[in-house]
């Protein structure tokens, strides 16, 4: 069901991609730390390649300057003419998808691991396409077991037929590293740790993949994308209300039917009305207000990944 | 020592500015509330006036748009030509200072609460020009009383001979309220319900003030600002490493001599070098990486505030 291969030769062109939102903190300025201090990033089968991917944002320390570039990898976007009024990061993305892709093709690098923060209590939170994707899948699962105090969470964001529009499509495997909470334009220095430590833990488990290690068959839980729930709101478009303190920073946990999820400003909760427990994420996250999204339902999943390869 | 004289008459030009940085959203979204429902910032003698600062920043969600608005309440601003190449904000002080003001002047409002969030992990933070401003002393010591939960803290900015540069100096007296940590661009709905809190006894205080209740003489301890230190820079200016993580979130707590204040991406620490204890606060504020600031450096003080009045 992947638009993807997995691969089946050695990952050699790797890179890792930080400052896609030139807000999120611990990506901006571990790439621009690897950028002068490369070694880190080295292993013995290759050599990963940092990537400032958004540098205007970052010197910025905005998400975007003109529209967000995780939402400009398709094909509408990459292979239109360019034309003088194109935003910054439609002329970017091609620039990426340049060096980092075609996106697509047999010639786009292997692995793209893209770096995120966000102001939710997500912990620290793998983004990846579907259970279809296998490499990804036995990734994510290198992470959780090298990394058990890290409660490495799955989310899986792609909907059945929906093209993908983000910085990772470049390549032929990717993987998004969420972080939380931090706030945009803040550099924790126990999240730059955590982020470097799943860093090297995925460049590890890329070398150990090099070397023909096999990995068995395992079954893996995961929350799998449903939708956004946007905040409660006045006629003319302003918040009314905001997350409801019993709700946030409960990232990943079951939300059920009748449980508050918004306090408005007058003073009342409004409750979730859904028949079904979710699981909310990105509760709260600041980026989100203008997308219109308080938080992401999301439903949890079990499934078998088979062995590699 | 203050250019402020304290007030001898009831108070009834009150106002509540929020949005004077556009992304914290406590004041943002309180301010917005209260221009749709203004009960709540009426007393049987006086009405306080909601007041958006700096509504360009709040739509854009973004501190300022050209400059920090809360920097240009000074009389070169003030008084300058207005010029077709004015920054948005200094345009918008000339509004405000016509508005609340003029500054200096006795037909100047009252009182300005003016409302703040930082990422730092200030808790409830009480911003005062000096300990000479009594009226506003009382203010503080009314909200410490009245919240003893939230452990109000004061903070003097105010250096000998500098002239004041911020939105509350428009008026005769101001108080600014700090509250944290937020993310910039996020509402929690426990900052927003505690900064309500405070308005609210604020406003109370300037009841019980009008109707001419004697305020007996106290001891008041307080942080008076010293100096800001910036991060650890690579010759290029770029960051070197962050906040130690035995300094982030420890607002108010004394550093002393030799405790490590920042870790390097290299992995070393950096220690305080200075030579007596201080009290750092707005450790790690998302605005002030811009401004060259990781911390600003306090020193605790305790001093007499006579009665009042």
């Amino acid at each position: 069901m992947s638009s993807r291969s997995d691969p089946r030769e050695p990952l050699r062109r790797v890179a890792v991609t930080g400052g896609t939102h030139g807000n999120e903190m611990s990506g901006v300025h571990l790439v621009r730390h690897w950028l002068r201090a490369p070694g880190e990033l080295q292993r013995p089968s290759f050599a990963a390649l940092p990537v400032l991917a958004n540098p205007a944002a970052a010197t910025a320390c905005r998400r975007y300057l003109g529209c967000d570039l995780n939402r400009t990898f398709t094909s509408a976007f990459l292979t239109a003419q360019a034309t003088p009024d194109d935003p910054y990061e439609v002329t970017r993305a091609r620039e990426l998808n340049q060096l980092l892709g075609p996106k697509g093709s047999t010639g786009a690098f292997d692995l793209i691991l893209d770096l995120h923060n966000t102001t939710a209590n997500v912990g620290t939170c793998l983004i990846a396409g579907s259970e279809q994707e296998v490499f990804v899948m036995h990734l994510c699962r290198h992470l959780q077991l090298q990394n058990p105090e890290l409660a490495c969470r799955v989310c899986l964001y792609k909907r059945p037929g929906e093209e993908s529009f983000h910085v990772g499509s470049a390549a032929q495997n990717s993987l998004g590293l969420e972080l939380g909470p931090q706030p945009q334009g803040v550099l924790r220095a126990d999240d730059l740790a955590r982020m470097r430590t799943v860093v090297a833990s995925a460049l590890d488990f890329v070398e150990l993949f090099n070397w023909g290690t096999a990995f068995p068959a395992f079954e893996m839980d995961a929350y799998r994308y449903l939708d956004g729930v946007d905040f409660p709101r006045t006629a003319d478009g302003e918040l009314a209300g905001t997350v409801h303190p019993q709700l946030q920073d409960r990232d990943f946990e079951p939300l059920r039917p009748g449980a508050p999820i918004f306090q408005m400003f007058s003073g009342e909760d409004v409750y979730y009305q859904g028949g079904s427990t979710v699981y909310p994420i990105f509760i709260n996250e600041a980026a989100y207000y203008e997308k219109g999204m308080a938080f992401i339902q999301t439903q949890r999943i079990s499934f078998s990944v088979p062995a590699l390869p």
